[in-house]
């Protein structure tokens, strides 16, 4: 993660794209890879987004991989490290999310 | 990363949520989750949103977060490392981007 | 639709939020509103969003009733009729998509 | 709208395109649409997201009427009267933003 981080950071540096990276237009920018991320699957059945060919794989990874650059860009602008956020949310969602009540139950934690 | 893939897995299986986390679901999940970070920065000029206090940073923190394990969970499910991903795609982008001609322009890359 | 349009108008005039309402943010505005919409339906099956109770049904409603607000008034802030404007593009969508071609075929027209 | 509402309706059937188009799916495809709005603005200023040019604009209006062709759908699909449902919701906006404390102050209600 050090090294992907630290690439983004040099990239944008070299190409004087800092002025344009306020977390607000990050933001932007994440949401609008995501959605071509989304847009791989609106017309799939799900069955169907579990069984995609090669070709169609490698189109979304390299969605995924522009959605976790922006991810990473926009963490690193906040001074947050997200993979340590997110083990941390994970520790709090073992507890809102006890296995006793969540079993097999999507259901959001607070109409557990 | 390898933790944190691990820990989100068990998390699922323990709850029976396999079933819930088609690769489509995730991204939707995903999509969801991003519009909440994104919602903090909506109305904020992007000066501000490069001034939040530290109360706003532990919030979106908590949403970077929810971010991370999705993609992470969705990357997971399809067999893409994210982070190999990403740093694949730094390297493409490298060539795409050529710092000469994209200094101090957002211009998409196809507009260069 | 005109006295839609009007009453966001004075909505925002008399609580002085023109200012917040850049086209970029109310695009941002916009997004948040729509992943509102997905959120009720992320973990339902294609079948059950189609079978959807009254409670779920007026939430959905609700949803539904802020992002036509937020488009209409990005729409109304650029000078665009989003009616007018919709008619034309499924006037362009019915060459786009020939009958004969897009039969029972969801993929884009690009690949048609 | 009633005209809009049936077009959609006739070019969905006449391409036997009604089996993708669950509620479901439909808020994804908003989502992605919605996004291709935001794509437009995430890197100007909120100055510039005011000042487009003529390009610009029929570019970002394309977009505006596939994001009403999908919310118009969706809300057909859902037996949903979007301008209706709209005109409601500003009614009750009216009661939870009251003017007095919601001038100038883009916090949501909540915080208000």
């Amino acid at each position: 993660m050090e090294e992907l981080i630290q690439s983004i950071r040099d990239f944008a540096r070299d190409r004087d794209w800092d002025k344009f990276h306020s977390p607000k237009n990050l933001a932007m920018a994440l949401s609008v890879e995501v959605a071509e991320i989304v847009e791989h699957f609106q017309w799939l059945t799900q069955r169907q987004s579990d069984e995609l060919d090669r070709e169609k794989l490698e189109q979304i990874e390299a969605e995924i991989a522009d959605v976790m650059i922006y991810l990473t860009r926009l963490a690193d602008r906040l001074g947050i490290d997200p993979v340590a956020a997110a083990k941390e949310k994970m520790r709090l969602n073992e507890k809102k999310y006890p296995v006793e009540k969540a079993k097999g139950n999507a259901a959001k934690y607070t109409e557990l």
